[in-house]
């Protein structure tokens, strides 16, 4: 068993730690060969440190070897693919194909492409450039970024390698990695590739840096330091909410992803139309990936009636029949069992699963419940509990106007989506109830499920609070995503040589938007 | 003496007070004839159940709407213009002219006019389209907005006036004004204005609403309130943090103003080439407004030797000889007694002043201190306690290393200034501080002192906490303070009849800015 070191500058060096921890594999429930370090605040304060001259050092780079190192990072991944594919596999039980290899190591080194082709371009600085009264402003690095990172994508996602990384670097910010537990010997091959990409491209010491775990207390202590810039986290909403809380008290912004229970509303005359299609979408949906996707739809809000009726019937069928999935570890199985319960306390009706195991190593049946409208308005925050992973709860409204309501009761989500027919029948429920649910998702979705997540420029991953930590940033979609990672600098009556290259009046890549006196433009000033 | 009523909806009500207060004139130090009352929760949750309301139709209004209502306001304040400048010397003791009369009252109208344009045009939304994903996303109301206004810009930044409303409004929002204790007349007839327009111009009851004055606990209560969108602080310091922590605790968006000592880095050479200017232009900007602007130089940082010894002798006795004004309230004059002892307490030294009275009112003589740069650094803190009025602390650093010392010790700040020499002599000092103070502050000026605060699109009033809450965002220029009121609103496969104007193919007002398969353009989509 080999004690892995931590990455700290662009040294790997041993830990100061008390404890350490292994992964497991969740398809044979074995703890695997590596153990990892738990480190002590000095592990943070170093890193910290480093990350401070790091910052100061970026400072005075171009966007052009920012994204010299994102690119070479992305290549550097490439060439680890089987390695990465084979080590998250082990932690994860994801399939290795297509889910690892054919769509989420893709997804994840076109983000970092995407992110350097961003930070070459430097739109996203939104450069603003008031010619009448001699001020300019844009958008510059906020400083260390510390990046936690969520269980259920070990590759796009991750805390060295996914959107929050991608972003902060692109954004011109070193990056301060805190792996996730259960997939750390993926971040570590993702750390190799980056501290590769990092010499080759000659970036700063402590660009990239690594640290497996620490304590509650201490990750708390590191997002309130007075030398961290900001954080993204994604993850379970509890550890969240202690980190927000300790980065609010100090003042320094987080960006966190907590839970979304994405409702569905699939109104009558659709499901007259293609209720059987959509009973099959429906469960591909919800079952992909064991559920375990932060847009997994796991609330379907129907009006009473036949059609309504039918379509349960059929998801329930096809969420028994369905193969049961292995989960992402022991804590995601515990806490399914533990949602369902509660739900189930509250007064969810049981259709089908909430039994134990019938799949590989980690596991619990494919589970649907069922409640009325009544029931989901006497206890909102209860029929609320996120139980995430292969599970649903489809809530039976007597009418619109009670769907209105639910949807008013509803927290912030990542995502909601009404489904309506082709021929008008369902336009007048869709007008009611889209301006609710509207108010209360990030993104709104028509006759389609939310699973997937594009990497468009019009994304929004990100959603009223608690779905995230506020409403007006996303997670993923670039150039947007950058934006978390920057700070508004203004400059007033700055002499010209001393402003940003992005500010002077020639356009620094001869393709770069700015606001040139109100007007959106790739010109030079005064060109 | 005549109780006040409070707005509510479109109709002036007697408020649920347990408690009334009065202004007074801070030159006469009598209390002001009218009263006003101490709202109870009640009335809080009055005006957020009729501003849930008026949210809900407020979605539906077109930007020309929203824009027409700031428009009529605009020209309704107009109209009472001899009044408000009346009430607000008697409640402020700003003076009538220039202050009031020319400078403040027609910012404040050009302020809802600039943003009445931005609400027309659009382009402030950032609608952004991806025509091959099918996905679209804009900015859009974020729900009822409180507004917390200060007390040293009766009109520009009122609560129900001033940028924070202008800003709100524009971006689609209703208003929850509270109004600042120490000029609720002038906030009443704004009320009376803004109630006048909204009637005319047709806007949904609760459009704007105002309280004059609640309990702390309600205060909190209300920024964390779930029916509350966001909410906009100006203020002290202490009152900011207690909103701040209750709105966090919640997840609810609060941009706030807290403090500022805005550093002023003057180089040798410059002082040399001009010390006796800058002795005279750092003097009226640092009394202008008896020092009470967000933006005043409280601190100003020179380096060891001769020039810097002649330039503190010049101030010393400019200060000295300048009349002493009247300050905005009792409040005021104590805690810039307080605040300028306990500068003193940890050793900094007087050059003149920090006597009681001197002028008319509540007031305090023009206060000069002197620190060493080692002082400084041995306890920063106590060094940055910001001692609003007509004061400031001058720091003598050894080196120029030592400036950058103490730069990295400043807590953030919205302004930061830098003065050189034309002849380069300062240059290579220039170059080694700017980098350091960029960081602290969110606006870098050269050469210029930071009072004035332009309503410009790249002006940037914001900075890094504790002088906002948030370092992306800023309280002035249109269109950018519009963002903190919105929340970013995606379309993923949205019918295009359903789509909102802004998002649809055809360019909503023919010359909105929107972000098309990555080109800004006011073209059609597809045109």
């Amino acid at each position: 068993m080999t004690l892995q070191k931590i990455l700290i500058g662009d040294q790997w060096r041993d830990a100061n730690h008390a404890k350490t921890f292994q992964a497991d594999n969740p398809a044979t429930k074995e703890a695997l060969p590596d153990e990892y370090p738990v480190s002590t605040w000095d592990d943070c304060d170093a890193a910290l440190n480093v990350a401070v001259s790091a910052a100061v050092a970026m400072r005075a780079l171009s966007g052009d070897r920012v994204a010299s190192f994102l690119e070479a990072y992305a290549d550097q991944i490439e060439q680890r693919k089987d390695a990465l594919v084979e080590m998250a596999n082990a932690e994860t039980a994801l399939p290795k194909a297509p889910r690892l290899a054919d769509v989420e190591l893709p997804r994840t080194t076109n983000q970092l492409r995407q992110a350097a082709t961003a930070a070459r371009d430097g739109s996203w600085t939104m450069p603003t450039i008031d010619t009448a009264s001699g001020i300019r402003s844009c958008y510059g690095l906020i400083g260390p970024v510390c990046v936690f990172g969520p269980n259920n994508f070990p590759f796009a996602f991750n805390s060295i390698s996914g959107g929050d990384f991608a972003a902060a670097i692109a954004a011109g910010n070193p990056v301060i990695a805190k792996a996730n537990s259960s997939h750390p010997g993926t971040t570590r091959i993702f750390a190799e590739a980056a501290r590769a990409a990092a010499q080759a491209t000659e970036m700063p010491a402590g660009t990239v840096q690594l640290i497996y775990r620490t304590s509650h207390e201490d990750g708390e202590r590191l997002v309130a330091d007075s030398r961290t810039g900001a954080t993204g986290y994604t993850g379970s909403r509890s550890a969240g909410l202690k980190l927000k809380a300790a980065a609010d008290a100090a003042g320094k912004p987080i960006y966190l992803e907590l839970s979304s229970v994405n409702p569905v509303v699939i109104l009558p005359g659709t499901l007259e139309e293609r209720g059987d299609e959509l009973a099959g979408e429906f469960t591909t949906s919800c079952l992909m990936g064991v559920g375990q996707f932060c847009t997994n739809p796991g609330l379907v809000v129907l009006l009473k009636g036949d059609s309504s009726d039918k379509f349960v019937a059929a998801v329930t069928e096809k969420f028994s029949a369905a193969p049961v999935g292995t989960l992402l570890s022991k804590g995601v199985e515990s806490s399914l069992g533990e949602n369902l319960a509660a739900l189930r306390q509250v007064g969810a009706e049981l259709l089908t699963g909430d039994t134990d195991g019938g799949g590989t190593g980690y596991c619990r049946a494919n589970t649907l419940l069922r409640a009325s409208g009544s029931q989901f308005l006497s206890n909102p925050e209860g029929f609320q509990t996120e139980a995430f992973g292969n599970s649903s709860l489809i809530v039976i409204a007597d009418d619109v106007d009670q769907a209105c309501e639910i949807a008013d009761s509803l927290e912030g989500n990542l995502t909601g989506c009404i489904y309506s027919d082709t021929g008008g029948d369902d336009d007048a429920a869709y007008d009611k109830i889209a301006p609710h649910l509207r108010a209360r998702v990030g993104r709104l979705l028509n006759d389609k499920m939310p699973t997937g997540v594009a990497v468009s420029p019009a994304m929004n991953h990100g959603g009223p609070y608690p779905a995230t930590g506020h409403p007006g940033f996303t997670a993923v979609g670039i150039p947007a995503s950058l934006i978390r990672f920057a700070m508004l600098q203004c400059y007033d009556n700055v002499r010209p040589h001393r402003l940003p290259a992005g500010l002077q009046d020639a356009n620094p890549s001869g393709k770069t938007w700015r606001v040139i006196d109100g007007s959106w433009s790739q010109a030079d000033v005064g060109g």
